[in-house]
């Protein structure tokens, strides 16, 4: 006789607050997101989940939504987003939870991922922990914003790459690329089918350099052509990230 | 002969984020928004600064926008303002720095102060620092609207007042009270000629009940007539509550 266990895929839409935590995924000795996740899953669902994730963040980088999947031999009740909020800390909040097709994969079926960099022009003491304070420089942002169109002239961003990564390709197709400002606040919002590690925070360095007038805008074909990290201005700090959407066709 | 020294009265626009402090008012043995603000004048003015804020704000509670004046024997530079800014830890921000009549006085020429009210009802991973999080409470805004409009049948909030208080009087004018709700986000708004100590908490705390159906709006009524801090509810905590204007007629 078979004996066969049906297990139900789920999609969690999520957003945590990256400050305290070592990114995104699971590593030893850090403190994870994943990790608390997976804690508060199998404690309420009393088996052993593990989750997959749409991708990793950086240290202290936040994430306004985020999806992860995970596998179960139960079918979740409609109380788990409300039992799972009671029980994970107050910097983790799950939106909601929904099942989809048993092969549908955080990971690999997401077509976009969209992310916002902050950074502030003025001194701002509630934007200490979520915005770069660059009050003490000038930025032309009229430049950052040239130097994004010269963005969507390539495809490899190896100059924006980790050096030592795991990545088999480093070909990203650049969605949106583009420099707002309101206020005293100046948003970066950049989107592409995929993201390096530590990209988006390699790019807004390289842009704030060139809105200091410290590199040309034209100067950024030569940084991107080399095809070097080290071309490439230094990294902006991770706590003015924010992941802000991952596209999924369900 | 005689001898006599002009003095010169500055204002200060200025904010700050109340997390790390005791309030604004300086105390014995804890840390104050106003000893850091006068440690720095004094430093960079090289002589013994006094400041006068327009009011105290209690712990933990948040300024957008607050003013405070200083006298000095010497005018001061155009550079005061970049400054302070360096010299202040990265929660308080001051804004500008311009002359006022040696007379003019920034509590008692004040002829409003306005208050905003921050409450999360959605967990927001965002927020946790700056509005109260009351996701597991479901409350009715029209409700609580209908309370705002009790206030204005009323000028003495001794309901509203820290019992042990030194006040001569509980008299207060309100300009506006009023929620609004933005997604998941409620701010209450406040305007008066002046509010008694921990007057705006005890009212959102009062209005939360309402809002949670504890109390109906009508019953306002009756614990402003009580004149008794014990019929009022409890006091909404300090972290979602801001300073976000004082005018003055300059």
């Amino acid at each position: 006789m078979w004996s066969y266990i049906i297990t139900l895929r789920y999609f969690i839409e999520f957003s945590y607050n990256g400050k305290n935590y070592f990114g995104y995924q699971i590593q030893p000795d850090a403190i994870s997101v994943q990790e608390e996740l997976e804690k508060a899953l199998s404690t309420i669902l009393r088996e052993d989940i593990k989750t997959t994730g749409a991708g990793r963040t950086d240290t202290g980088v936040h994430a306004k939504k985020i999806f992860a999947h995970f596998d179960t031999e139960n079918p979740v009740s409609d109380q788990l987003t409300h039992r799972l909020n009671s029980f994970l800390p107050p910097d983790i909040s799950i939106k909601r939870i929904f099942p989809v097709r048993d092969d549908f994969h955080a990971r690999f079926d997401a077509t976009y991922r969209t992310y916002e960099y902050y950074i502030s022009l003025e001194k701002n003491p509630f934007t200490q922990e979520s915005a770069w304070q660059l009050w003490r420089r000038s930025l032309d942002v009229s430049k950052m914003n040239e130097a994004c169109k010269i963005l969507f002239e390539y495809e490899d961003f190896t100059s924006f790459a980790k050096l030592k990564t795991d990545n088999k390709t480093n070909i990203c197709k650049m969605y949106k690329a583009e420099w707002e400002q309101n206020g005293s606040e100046l948003k970066f919002t950049v989107s592409a089918n995929r993201f390096l590690r530590n990209m988006v925070r390699a790019i807004v360095g390289t842009m704030v350099e060139i809105g200091a007038g410290k590199i040309q805008p034209e100067e950024l074909r030569r940084v991107i052509e080399d095809k070097n990290r080290n071309a490439a201005g230094t990294s902006a700090p991770g706590h003015g990230l924010f992941l802000v959407d991952v596209g999924y066709e369900f």
